[in-house]
């Protein structure tokens, strides 16, 4: 399955001035996918932080998917850390200096957005739009929530995996009760990811035991075993 | 300041099964409290990526604070994470022993919950509760959001610092042709932080730029001297 990690590139998000909603689009994007997201970092407007994050995701993920920092404005460091981060230039790419110039953008700022790490490549979606830059397997996406949203969905096609299914059992008894049952059935499924989730919502203590795999069969079986061994209803299949 | 780095540990949210609730009230209240929050992470129930964060924020931040993974379940494994960060023994806390069968929880998996990192200090709050657990740098914090809040009151007076104010202007103009002026009262206020966020709600595109700094002084000449600049109203004084 492709592996990906994301990472939100954004002094606004870490103080709080702004919400992050294209890590969570990512999350959800990655699960009705098939991906496997291992991490998400939000990190600052820092060249430095954003080459040794991205340096450290493309060794250890398929995809790499940053947000943010890549307007014409003096925030805007990403492609020079993702440049720093592989050790390669930055240089100015032709295509799209004439994307740039052909919408009236002109200024030494605005002709920074044209400025990419040496051996990228551009994935194009609408014509006359901004394209994609990927630079090995670093996909560089905008920071606005809707234009993160469009490219993504460049992305997506590489994105696609085999799709994860998922059992939810309640139960009334406290973790520590339950503990050693889930152990058994985590270590008789190794395929099923067993999670257990205390809650206090409703007024009333409860667990959330959640149960998910790709291979359906065993999930059945690891969901039917676990709601017989704690005593509450195995949930009806979709 | 006190500088800080939050790690959100925990597959329920890098699948999407729950939202991360504690990253943003960690934000809200670093910014609150005038700590520096550098970065925010969300990484598997996995004690390998655990140790390898913990290793890496402990060494880069003042204060690092984890959320999750310290129940008594298989899936809880941010003690033995953090152990392994610092290459330390997990060894049995007899007060925390004590604690737990106090309520009745004596199984080899409930007691899991009084293995800490050597040396690792308790810092007590409520009476009877369960205390926060701390090792080097590490605040190590429970993952229910109530929790979470409950018990980050206690790290709270750590994290203190000269709080941050902040202003905003907006724009219609577009970024790339106000990218030159931004950048010169930056150059020119290097205490300021201003940052250049363009949006499109509402249905007319525009920028907000925020400007904030610990000097108060600094900011308002700053602010003052960029909205002269735009041509927009400068924000009335709080």
């Amino acid at each position: 399955m492709p592996t990906v990690a994301g990472i939100i590139i954004g002094n606004e998000i870490l103080t709080g001035k702004f919400a992050d909603l294209n890590g969570p689009h990512l999350i959800a994007r990655a699960r009705a996918l098939g991906a496997d997201l291992r991490r998400i970092v939000t990190i600052a407007d820092d060249p430095d932080a954003i080459a040794d994050e991205v340096a450290r995701c493309a060794a250890s993920a398929d995809h790499v998917i940053t947000s943010g920092g890549v307007g014409p404005t003096h925030d805007d460091v990403t492609l020079e850390g993702v440049a720093r981060g592989f050790g390669l230039p930055l240089v100015r790419e032709p295509s799209l200096e004439s994307l740039l110039t052909g919408y009236g953008l002109t200024t030494p700022h605005a002709l920074r957005m044209a400025e990419i790490p040496l051996g990228s490549h551009l994935i194009h979606g609408e014509p006359n739009r901004f394209p994609v830059v990927r630079c090995r397997n670093v996909w560089i996406l905008p920071g606005v929530p809707r234009l993160f949203e469009r490219k993504l969905a460049l992305v997506e096609p590489h994105l696609r995996g085999e799709l994860v299914t998922a059992r939810r059992l309640v139960t009334y008894d406290d973790e520590s009760g339950i503990a050693a049952r889930l152990q058994a059935v985590q270590d008789r499924y190794p395929t099923v990811d067993i999670g257990s989730y205390p809650r206090f919502e409703g007024g009333r203590a409860h667990v959330i035991l959640t149960l998910e795999s790709r291979d359906v069969g065993a999930l059945e079986r690891a969901t039917a075993e676990l709601a017989g061994l704690l005593g509450v209803p195995a949930p009806a299949l979709p």
